[in-house]
């Protein structure tokens, strides 16, 4: 896409602040910080100013009153913000489409079903007894293990794995790479080693729900690991055997989930956040980046740290052990204070090194 | 699999509480709390109660003197967990199997050893020079690079890489998404630039190993990265260069091992847990969740923290810090008892805020 | 590769120190801990002496003074470190070399332009618009999204999804199953659940970039995420949307770095970190393993902890945790030096237990 500066400077009602090349190509548009030759970007809010005098875009919009100067060509408008959302509209490509029908190189078993619609994409694999409900997508590489089901209008970019007799709801989104129905981790130990326990469970995904690139989700020991409508999973994010997730709930990337944890509603784990097995946490419940939960939770509220305490706590703690030096400090002057009383101290204590 | 509820009944010699119909199909069997409607589950623990008052199984089994009500239509039986695990047995489903054979998509160099009983699966890439041991499977997507080696009877699931050259032994499972040889990340900075070292080495993986879903296991600089007899390791684990993980270990999801280090034999790393470079954890240690080692450790028993220390070390820390408000109230009070002495402390230090 | 002993010896200019089968094959080089059967290793500080004595190599290097005795064949040289790079060079194996073209397997689009050499494996998928520059090569089972660019010299291999529109430099190498251009996590929370924000920036990775197993970068929003010149990226590794990676950093396996964050040049992140959304880390900053960055850091220096603290202040903290129990028992001490005093101290707080 490749649109003239004239052309975008008339599309937002936009004065050039001075001379300048209307026929200069615009290709894209971009934040200031991230805008090249060849960008529009914009400039909304003075804490810019230093990050636009430096900026390699081709042109950027600015306020009306805008006095100063800057490398990019300026074209004034009343509201830089609103004006850079319509101008990026031309830049938004055509979402991808592919088109429906089995592609000559898939390879697909007998007992199929596939609904009206569907698209399976180069070299996918979908075995036996399989099921994909109308117009979703299988991506390039993918494998639709035996008996599993897929429901409408899903979207499993390339290469996703959906393990034997994992069932997906319908809208579910897929990034490449995701694992669904991979192995439980369950060994029981005898005689020196570790033997497999035999995982014949599957995963269920309920409507609606997002699966970030290389997510890994295993199937459970029996029964199911469940994830319930409208949760969305970020990239890496580790789901044990056995875990339900509930509905609404942001799993941030890595974070890693050990088996038969249950998740209430709208529960928001941040980045990397670890939870122990077999443990619950309440709906709403937020928990911190990094944070290692090794307890049920059941109250609302935001929780950080490891262990998990209330983000206030947490925030007190790390406050009271950035001050250690002059509590320590502190001691010390009362122990030399009271030694100067002849005290009753002992010898030991008021010679002690900290 | 559907069975009729009377059927199951029969199985374990169980009697209706109340009314129901025989004929109601039951299509899985689950954990009170995720069983659904079409499941039947057990009760065994009075815990677990409230968790059968809301049940939504079709059917539940409970003890013989179980006098309460409850949602799904509940069965007496002597020994409910026992009941439940025959009942289990109804639903498990055939293990999957592979038939033996080259796929006609799959790719095959030349030179390629392939015992008896060996299925290679769609679209496999098996490089020259391979050889592969009686009735190993090689899943959709799989790729085994210029002369690998596999052993037999290994499983590996759609979409693994075993890189040029590296090993498994006999029996080795993989998870989907797992790479195996990959580049160790080793680079010299020369000239303000980093500059690649050759990754000349190999993976060697034992027999009895389990490997999970988008493990990554990196080939060495030269020699080679080892997984001894029986390691089971979780999905999204990080294994760099050189190390040697020994015998029976356990690895658990998201464990990152750095270059060169060495693991004993029957040690457990939890979730998360990172391991810094060259550093040796002797046999049997077990390493809790999230905990960073950045020293070898040689005493076997639990660590916990970073930098870790015993497991019991690591509580009475928390606890501390737990009490830090506490402890500093003390010495406030201390200060103002000794003030009012009119003691030798200094002013600035009695004023001062914590 | 094979070798026999006596020709090693040869080679380095060694002396047998005792009695020894120079038709031995030697198969490889490795190190002390790691050698086998067939192995040749060197000896060269005496640290490594426990390791020699039970050391399974076939044979070893050692120091022309050399005294002691120990499993493998001993060969006398003047410099063991030397020799053994020498001989090391010998069981390098070639470089795989992809040949040039299209493999007979690969689905390529429309409107493909491939450069001179350009090799395409098997199973391969290059979707419309694709344009590869000189001698690429794409591994097995890549993905090479719509109208996405490769430049020259790059080695992608098995595995590698490359998203539409997204766009690599030159000398690119991308290890097995990384995902480039996979959707931001970006959602806006309205009526109850999350509503996906379209997702429609790419990835831009620079010159000598190299790219670790089954990492994960998001395309941007809007604009791109971009990976700078000569940046290094372990396996695992998250980078999410709109990211700005400055030129030659090092982001160690398994760091998770949150949207819209910007790094410097030559920043460093070692294995596990965590970096909040939307913030600045400045060139050269060193960061420590499994830190958890919270604000932006703008001081050259090296940080660690959670939250992060300059590296000298985080080890002050954790010895004085370290030292906690010392200072409660100080504390205790001083109250009970002051009760002894008939003091002012209410009666709760000398009771009170730590």
């Amino acid at each position: 896409m490749e649109l003239k500066l004239k052309e975008l400077a008339a599309l937002v009602g936009g004065q050039f602040a001075n001379e300048a090349d209307g026929e200069t190509p615009i290709r894209g548009a971009a934040a200031i910080a991230e805008a090249g030759e060849g960008d529009i970007t914009f400039f909304g809010n003075s804490k810019y100013l230093p990050a636009l005098k430096k900026c390699q875009a081709s042109a950027a919009l600015v306020p009306e009153d805008f006095a100063d100067s800057a490398p990019p060509v300026l074209i004034r408008v009343a509201n830089p913000s609103l004006a850079f959302s319509r101008i990026l509209e031309q830049f938004v490509p055509e979402p991808e489409r592919f088109a429906p029908g089995v592609h000559p190189t898939a390879v697909v078993g007998p007992n199929v079903e596939l609904g009206e619609g569907v698209s399976i994409q180069p070299f996918v694999v979908v075995e036996e007894g399989v099921r994909i409900a109308a117009r979703s997508v299988i991506g390039a590489h993918g494998y639709v293990g035996r008996s599993a089901q897929i429901g409408a209008d899903c979207l499993l970019h390339a290469r996703v794995t959906v393990g034997s007799r994992c069932s997906l709801g319908d809208r579910v989104v897929v990034q490449p790479g995701a694992v669904i129905g991979s192995d439980g981790f369950g060994f029981t130990f005898a005689e020196g080693r570790h033997v497999k326990i035999p995982q014949v469970g599957i995963v269920r995904v309920d409507d609606d729900v997002e699966i970030g690139a290389n997510v890994t989700i295993d199937r459970a020991r029996f029964g199911r690991t469940w994830i319930q409508t409208g949760t969305k999973i970020d990239n890496l994010v580790q789901i044990a055997h056995n875990v339900v997730v509930g509905k609404h709930c942001i799993l941030v990337a890595q974070v890693g989930i050990s088996g038969s944890v249950r998740l209430g509603n709208y529960v928001t784990l941040a980045g990397q956040v670890g939870v122990a097995g077999h443990l619950e946490i309440a709906d709403q419940i937020v928990v911190g980046a990094q944070t290692g939960i090794n307890k049920s939770l059941s109250a609302r509220n935001t929780y950080m740290g490891y262990p998990a305490v209330p983000a206030s706590e947490w925030r007190e703690q790390v406050a009271q052990i950035h001050r250690l030096s002059r509590l320590i400090e502190r001691v010390k002057r009362l122990e030399e204070a009271l030694e100067k009383q002849v005290s009753g101290l002992p010898k030991e204590s008021s010679q002690e090194q900290s």
